[in-house]
């Protein structure tokens, strides 16, 4: 069994409308130190797989079919057995 | 200058409705393998500060405030200098 945390970002390219709509509610707050503020996901899973390989090849497929949208996001992603 | 990555999580105890939604899905497709899905958010934003300390400081002070939800939301974040 492992643990997946796969990180799903927008492209940099792409612009954030979640991001820009943060920053300006910063702005509002006197937080003008923080700024270019992006928002991904963060998505945690259990994998039940023998070995680190089919784990991996699992929660690769999954992300490209289904958790990341391949033409505006990129993702990454970290296994820990449990 | 540094770069902040904050991962704002719901807290365990509370339902994740777009995890589930995601958890159906997976098992649609038929990656049965793959379970417990939890969907957080990772912001990525940069601060403007002379030492970690003071960049420590805002980036509580704006998870406390805005980007995190206390009442359903734990946060954690990690500081990089620029």
């Amino acid at each position: 069994m492992y643990k997946a945390t796969i990180t799903v970002k927008l492209r940099p390219s792409i612009l954030d409308p979640e991001g820009k709509a943060i920053e300006h509610a910063l702005q509002s707050l006197e937080y003008t130190r923080l700024s270019g503020v992006r928002v991904g996901k963060e998505i945690e899973l259990t994998v039940d797989a023998e070995d680190a390989a089919t784990a991996e090849k699992l929660v690769d497929e999954a992300c490209s079919k289904l958790l990341a949208n391949p033409v505006m996001e990129d993702y990454t992603f970290e296994l820990q057995e449990l």
